[in-house]
């Protein structure tokens, strides 16, 4: 058999929300071969392999027993989707285990464990991608791309959206981290990273509208407000629930035009009749929207893991600033200031 | 192992370009079980196994060793991918060997052998389906849809748009049937089957610009015009090249408003500068525009052997009229004249 | 006084519904100085003078005192909207006059009474204006000049959408001229007109939904196709009746690419919500969506009045030729068949 | 003669740039009758009086001889389209000579002078219009009044957008006022207006990209975030060029939906290509985009003069209290820091 069929033997570690996501992902790739789903809900584990038609090839287990996975040499790879606080301990285990490892953001709640986490990914020197998935978006890709090129010229303003939809569950809200942690870190990655800088400063206005929102010490709007050493400035704005569709949008400002990205739909339809021209909504929810960007994203893990590409595409530095600048938004709203990023190194990515 | 996780065994006959579509579809979905390539360049279809990571399950045989396939008890359907003359032998000994058959349109170029193999469908009361992909495009299923509905009221009026793109090689042009049945045929079976009724009457106005075209004795732009019983009027219009993309869209006009399907586009970016707002391009190719219908086309199929649908969308009585309507709009542009359609029974479908 | 100042004094025949635009036009117009309006409806007459603020300066008068303006020599200018019946008389006694004149459409209904009223304007070297008002639209003049200049390289198809809104009252339909003189000129003429080319042949599908007017023995759905000695076709579809608004709108495919002029709309105002996106309804009729073309095409007389521009800009041979491809146009609904447009010189314009 | 017919007689003050928009708006009025052009440099007056065809019926005077405006029983209004510095004396030598009195914003450069222009107003009892032009732009009405209709439910976030071009020379820039003052106001307003709340707090983020802006204590980039009272949050951006034409764009995030103003464009053509689909520039700047807003702003002046309608649009509160948001904001961006609206009150409009 020649290097081109050889398929990635993989773990998954949880199968709620996202791990469903990336296990659909999975099936579909040739190059990718699922052997263990990790999930203490067994009932739930089981029924997803069976309704994938994959549960005579896959084992089902409990957390409790997933060492056979660390020690099983045919598993190269493990995807982790997880809530949040185990993500360290899963990490670390697969790296020290020689896996790559495929990590749901946030990799970490504080700027020490995700340091920890990449520097066993040095020491043992295996793969490890934190899934910030905007960056596997085909349109946002193409977005940086044409910047870089110049399309625009130099960049002088940046605006971005990310107003949610369906509205998050109660339930969701009190163990999401809060609308930056949550929902925030996704635009405030996709600035920088497409533009290639990181703030000097941030200023954040924000609002509950909602009563269960606010009970939970969160917001559901959101203004933040950028500046870059270039002069750039950006604005980011967020909603926990926009009722026409999942809002995704971002325009960038420069001395030789304006780029941007607009809404994706499903179907193109317009009815047209008196009251005006009315096009089908939206995309609905971000599982549509960025259902290529996820597939893209596990593509790229399997593919560094091939050795077809050479270099994991988020970098250690870009997640730990990424994880500050969010907190600093944060911060700038519960202190109502703005708040200066004197505490680490600003400029280029 | 319960119902629900029973893959179909498939054998495919011809890997050409619309057999690696569906070759693709198959391997992405998880109902499906290939076993069987069917190719006589046995090098192209080893090598498509191999680059599918599927060559240690599936076979690559060649034609005259076929046999194989209908006698093997664990293939419950077949699809046929191969040239227009082949599919009437394929279609009916599938049939008579029990199997379901999904065939390639046009099924063949007469009345006689398709009613032949619709007969044969019968007597072994087997599922045969001729693959009119336009019918499982999602965004045709909604505009229908909403028509049955009544959202435009009595329709009056319906205007579609065929325009191919990249253009086809010369090689393709010599075998492809003409632009008529090649190409025109999916466009009047979309609007009969959106409105349920065939035409009384058609007349066709076309013209070869390019040179090679001519040569084949064909055709690259083509109006053609279909009256309906209830009094609605259709056009259709084809082409062989559009340099912007692959452009398909469609207008239904009613007494209380007009519906609009528009093109589809991979990304969502404008660029904005002195000379307007540039839009990305369209779907490039067939390919792209209508993946999505072909995989809901195979889908489909495999839900019919699977017993989880209860029949074959498109009937024997549509695939007969539709190919006498395409011969009737060549007919009329060789002859100049309009053609009034008093052989068969015109009517609601 | 220099000559940039002068005024150019008119007098108007009909202050029926296009009088009354052009009335419009001619007040804003400092260019122009109405002094007549020429009304058998006196009290109508009156009324409009009064509305518009001119009571004082403009006198009004019935047909049959006419003779005071001919006789007047401040008038340079005439502006007919009576009944088409009554345009020859006018127009060849504003010529006899030494008036310059402008006419609405149809000049008349016969290529004789046509030819007769042209030879009249050479005569007495008089510009005579056939108001085809279409060629006056801003984006139906840069849709041919980018045509001209190669946009779309060898142009091979067109399509041209006129569907009316509000729908007319029978009242007006009686007197209207049936669907093909009164509103599918226009089309004939900007198609034929923007490429530049007569058709060769011309096919008319067509039906009456409406009770009324086929009471009238005319129709409110039509799709007319014509063929060009370039190889190029187009077809034309006409409504009565478009609820959603007055839909105007051209598409010219060529080989390097297509142009296409879509519907304007008062404002720009889009709601987004759960039924997807509906952008405020496009202008409701004529006189919205042709206003600013009413205005230049009474603009273009004036100039010509005024010796700053040199040319009219619709020739005799073109309104001559336009009429007579509408009446073939007319002929093929009622035949049922293509009409050949052997009896006059075919080709470019 | 009825008082239908009735001309309001005027004098104009000032035909710079804004005075020739106003002076052609009252021309094509049948309601207003220009007497005066009080214009120091005399040759621009009376050419622009020539070439408007108007020089023998208006008087071109200078502002040494104004005087006689004031005197001139004829005269009902005036409209003030001088530098700033002069306002004051000019609407108040007005509104003292029983003058209705519109003139162009900002009408004083401190909340002292604008009271004691008001208070004039009151006390001859005239009316007094400062000309916030975007609140007669018929797209900003209607969102206001399909807001007021409930249609997005509770507003909780505003995104307005004022990217300016052509680029204003260096001579403008030097007496504009600064970018706030010049640009922000309106939509500052414009905002207010249309949710009907004052701020509690702003913030803005600044930067000079451009060297001679710079060089003036000003910026060509800004973002402004205010917070109001109900909890919405709202953005703006400013820009001195937008190089594919005037970008003036509306948001509103509601409960309920989304309400968008897009963007103007003098015509509607699209061109299709290999790279995409093109669409012809938006507005090319101010005067285009907000030519109809500018017409009926002076309609409504003259409308309240002639009684048809009652009340001034925009009125006193409105007028200061927009003026120190708008200073506020351009503390900000001096200070760094949030400012909050303590010093007056805020609320509902």
């Amino acid at each position: 058999m020649t290097s081109d069929t050889r398929r990635v033997g993989l773990a998954i570690f949880g199968v709620g929300r996202m791990g469903q996501v990336h296990l659909g992902s999975i099936l579909r790739m040739t190059t990718a071969h699922l052997k263990y789903i990790v999930e203490d809900n067994l009932q739930l584990g089981q029924e997803i392999a069976r309704k994938n038609l994959v549960n005579d090839e896959v084992k089902v287990i409990r957390s409790q027993d997933d060492d056979q996975v660390f020690q099983d040499a045919s598993i190269e790879g493990i995807i982790i989707c997880t809530p949040t606080h185990l993500h360290e301990g899963l990490v670390r285990r697969g790296l020290k285990s020689a896996k790559a490892v495929f990590c749901e953001k946030p990799l970490a709640g504080s700027t020490e464990i995700i340091e920890a986490c990449y520097k066993d990914a040095e020491k043992y020197n295996k793969p490890l991608l934190c899934a910030f998935n905007r960056r596997f978006d085909p349109g946002l890709c193409l977005m940086k791309q044409r910047l870089v090129q110049g399309e625009v010229g130099e960049v002088q303003c940046i605006k971005r959206c990310n107003r949610d939809n369906p509205p998050p569950t109660v339930e969701f809200l009190k163990m999401s981290g809060g609308i930056f942690q949550d929902q925030g870190i996704h635009d405030i990655d996709a600035v920088c990273w497409t533009i290639g800088e990181y703030p000097v400063s941030v200023f954040t206005q924000a609002h509950a509208f909602r009563k269960e929102i606010a009970d939970c010490d969160d917001v559901d709007q959101v203004i933040i407000v950028m500046k870059f050493p270039s002069g750039c400035i950006a604005s980011i704005d967020l909603s926990r629930h926009a009722v026409y569709g999942y809002d995704q949008r971002m325009e960038i400002f420069g001395s030789k035009g304006m780029l941007e990205q607009q809404n994706k739909a499903p179907t193109s339809i317009v009815h047209h009749n008196e009251s005006g021209a009315c096009k089908n909504p939206i995309e609905v929810s971000f599982l549509q929207r960025y259902g290529e960007a996820y597939e893209l994203e596990l593509q790229h893990f399997i593919n560094v893991v091939l050795g077809i590409e050479k270099e994991i595409l988020v970098k250690k530095e870009e997640v730990i600033q990424i994880c500050q600048i969010t907190s600093a938004c944060e911060e700038s709203y519960r202190t109502g200031k703005p708040i200066f990023m004197s505490s680490f190194q600003t400029g280029a990515i």
